[in-house]
């Protein structure tokens, strides 16, 4: 089996590779057809590791997928062959005390594509769960199927905000995951959004959808542009999507009595965070790991028409070119969003 | 001071009648712009009472309302003269139990316009507690903001619902309240809308929105139509809207596992509940009476355009030709949504 | 192996009967020890059949059990050879979306302890899956420990309640799950908890605990009663625990403004149900079918001591003589709260 | 009017003082028995300000207080001349947002006795709102009453905690407002309480109560222990009660995947927070801030013997020796819990 290999550090090829493809009675086998590129595969790329998560032998990138079922296992039910589906790329131990309790993107044993030593799905064949494969609808293309893993994030942060219709929402950062957070919050309910960033060529992406405003934080404050538009009240949410430890004294600021903030962001550095100032306005605080039970809600947004990510793909490679791909990705262009790898890109 | 006023069952005049209008510290003065025409305003008109309520003495008519602030009291901060408002009909007593938990929508001690012995706002000038007038931006006009009432109900239904972005929602009842629910459950995050009804003119205006699916049920069986498009899981919230007893066996059955039931419609009579069918789905189960901390929010999805209620306004008449404006909603007709009188036909 | 067996309708015996005994690397080996007798087995006993589950082929009785682990799976970690467990009886589909949904008791699919045509537990050794197995500490007693089902009931219940500390509930019902109910209210944070029933001796028994105010309704009006020690407020949660259609007036007048109405009873025929009342003090209602997640919890409290369940059992009778124990559990002795059966009523 | 004047930092004496005595309609006058002196009085008194409340003018010390009512005003309905009750210092404007939101803590408005430049209760006799008086029970004491304070900052903690029965619990700091946290969440359902502190006089008061497990982290690891408690799961809650910023990283290693941790002490400087060890269990953080709804809760625990503050008393002080009081509350004694101040010591 072809796949795309990064065999250490810096150093990826497309060669063949055995992969494990015994099917059980719950899998089915699938055909990918798109897998975007994740800000984790391109780390991986550039630094060989995250964290604890070292690559010290061969790794297949990738756990952003669609792709068509060719084969279901005797036990599968809601899926048929051709169906085209997406797939969530965590599988978790479906016994383990976080599993029963609804919470199985928490649950220690989980198994996720890309995050060595586990493979991911840069490679034209995969077997996967039913259950972690969802059906797209005839209109929705592969390429917003691969995109669901991303506003995935966005989704559980939007659904652990506990957004109520008309609510107001900060997003800081302008990144791919905070204009998938931003566009969760607008789907959940919130009237308008506004997403904060330093770099124009992101806001320029986030201010094309109605409903965003986007906010130059080197032209203006915002905390002052929340205050503005909430009569001093501040926001109901603020998502913090930069990772930064900057932006928690703006998050802080600009949240209102009895509000959340959502930790989307994964700073590098232990933040200097003011309690205080959160127990003033009596804040709640939420934290966001992957997510649970939201790829069905994603995909029902996605095939109703009232999320469109489609302007999000910035370009999208033939998998022969998927290390090009990557070093694109590697080379972080501001107007870059997402960059996706299409084994047929003669189909839609 | 003029006013529609209800004098007794089926006589209605416009006339003078003394009205109380000493301003308070945190009131406001407000000339009325645009009232709505509520069903229950029809109901004092045609029967003279609602339940316990008894139209013994004269009455002015009129809660959903729309005006200009003409003057301000001395503690008010946050209106100024000649702001544009709409207005929330119920004053509760701030201190009561209720009020302290923020629920002060059930506060026994409500005082709510147009409910006997209180008098409505049909009349050129209200006094009003300027913490029930909200602010509304220039580009939203007086007949959005008398609309905010009914559509208050909606919010509420939707915010008690807890909708999640994504749910499917199904609303029993194609009625105002049904609607004005329906849009709310697609701005709180709903992917669908299903919206029964027996009536196609009512179903026609359900149907012409974005988002929703119009389900006459003399054709097609509700439960049915639920399972083809959730895959036999059921929908996440059903919203029952309709009042009618016949619709609960229907709104069980169309109920996903662990799913919500929000009842918004007010049967006459008790309902023949099947409680074990509610608990083998272990359905939560929400009631709904009027709102409260739902005009802000409301007020805010109209004006970033996620709420278009504008369609709704079957015809307007001026104060003058009040008297016949009632006796069309007397008749109501099927495509009749709600039925607004202005002071002022001019202004928009 | 032997059992006690229910041929048919009236028909039980203890006798040999194959059971499967096939070990998985998930399953734990179980010496049963204790197992207490449920209202739907003696129902299968006397009417055969509860709802559409027919006793249409022999069946094992028993669902609420302890005993000792005699025999590990390979991949089991958390239990041991000698750990005394209680098993949760119900085993859903661990893939299926309920479970997912951490929402595993109502899954279509789950496999439940004597529930046609699955065999129960009145048999000296069950296998059964470790991770619905919960290990009691060395102070529990087995017959505690087969009490933990009943209770987990009740857990369900309070949970779903979200019972805040110091709120007042109102249990309907004195029998054994109205108790359950009312010591897992007590558990739960409740200051008071006001048990009603019409039989005295089912009252005694409830009355016996610190916390609980017991109230023969053929004596004192409970709505009256309630609005007595609430200062005319109401119950913050009303536990529906009789059944009984006619309780379901007294409830949602005893409710409080906002409060909750839980509903554990199942009442065999559709309730008239007063909707407008339910909505004019906006309450919640939840439904309960059975419990997740709380085995734990509810092992939690019985071993801190926080709850005592000892007092509620009736009788113990040796296995030998368990047909005699469904006889005397089919007599329904007011005074009986559970009868349980041992396997060695030597040991504690 | 005597009263317990803070002249300045360092300066305190009973003397004369006018104090505002004109009753409304909405209000009762009290006779002061007990107060009890809260860390925040002892702050005023050795350093003049806390943060940016700053005494620049005389100040009556004092919020911790119960009393007798010896007049109502015309509107009161629920107290009577001869009550006995305790007193919620902080009175919010009923018409804020945030008082409409049943957040009336957060009310920026909010009036709170002994914070400059408003007066407090260690004079004998106060005005008060009676929607903010809560009527004792016969057997409650005046002692009992004025420690319903700090126990309503325990209560509000275990409120956000969103406690279920059976949960495990864990307070950092054994100081007054820890043990009032440990009690608050014991009441609320938890089934053990490990409450950790550097000091032994204050860990064998918190011993002192059942379900409490007093950990002197001089000795032992809390995590280790929560491991070892929870079979490696960690605690389903956390409470930061030591205001210290070393006990954060003590609190993520404790809690458990999707458990809760709750701000309650308030560091000085800001806290080096590890976002990512948050995320990676994706924990929910809540904030206190004083409290709102909880007072007649915490009244119905102690009225039922749920929660039993007396043995908090370390010593009681008549009013004439109310500033020895204040200066041995100054010298922090470690087995002092709570010292209180009483006007008629003869009386209970």
């Amino acid at each position: 089996m072809q796949a795309l290999v990064l065999e250490k550090q810096h150093t990826l090829r497309i060669r063949d590779i055995d992969l494990p493809l015994e099917m059980g009675a719950d899998d089915v086998r699938i055909r990918v057809h798109t897998v975007g590129i994740c800000g984790s595969d391109v780390h991986y790329f550039t630094h060989g590791k995250i964290g604890p998560f070292v690559v010290d032998q061969p790794l297949v990138l990738g756990h952003e997928a669609a792709g068509t079922v060719v084969e279901v296992g005797s036990r599968v039910r809601h899926l048929a062959v051709g169906d085209r589906v997406c797939m969530e790329p965590g599988i978790p131990d479906p016994t383990s005390k976080a599993s029963r309790l609804g919470l199985y993107n928490i649950d220690p044993a989980v198994v996720f594509w890309a995050t060595p030593p586990v493979h991911g799905c840069l490679t034209p064949e995969v077997i996967h769960p039913a259950a972690f494969a969802y059906k797209l609808a005839a209109h929705v293309s592969f390429a917003e199927g691969a995109l669901v893993e991303p506003f995935a994030i966005g989704m559980q942060a939007a659904v652990k905000a506990r957004i109520k219709p008309g609510d107001v929402a900060v997003v800081i950062g302008a990144g791919t995951i905070g204009i998938m957070t931003a566009l969760a919050a607008l789907a959940a309910g919130a009237s308008q959004v506004l997403v904060s960033d330093l770099m124009e060529e992101k806001l320029a992406i986030a201010r094309s959808y109605d409903g965003i405003i986007a906010v130059n934080v080197r032209e203006t404050a915002l905390p002052a542009k929340v205050a503005e538009l909430t009569d001093n009240w501040g926001a109901d949410v603020v998502f913090e999507a930069s990772g930064s430890p900057r932006a928690y004294n703006d998050a802080l600021a600009s949240v209102c009595p009895g509000g959340a903030l959502v930790l989307v962001g994964m700073p590098v550095e232990p933040v200097a965070f003011d309690v205080v100032a959160a127990q003033a306005k009596e804040i709640r605080i939420e934290t966001v790991f992957r997510y649970a039970n939201v790829y069905q809600r994603a995909v029902n947004l996605i095939a109703s028409g009232k999320v469109d990510l489609k302007p999000l793909v910035s370009a999208t490679f033939p998998f022969e070119r998927g290390v090009e791909a990557f070093e694109r990705a590697a080379s972080a262009l501001p107007g870059d969003v997402k960059l996706q790898i299409s084994f047929d890109p003669t189909l839609i």
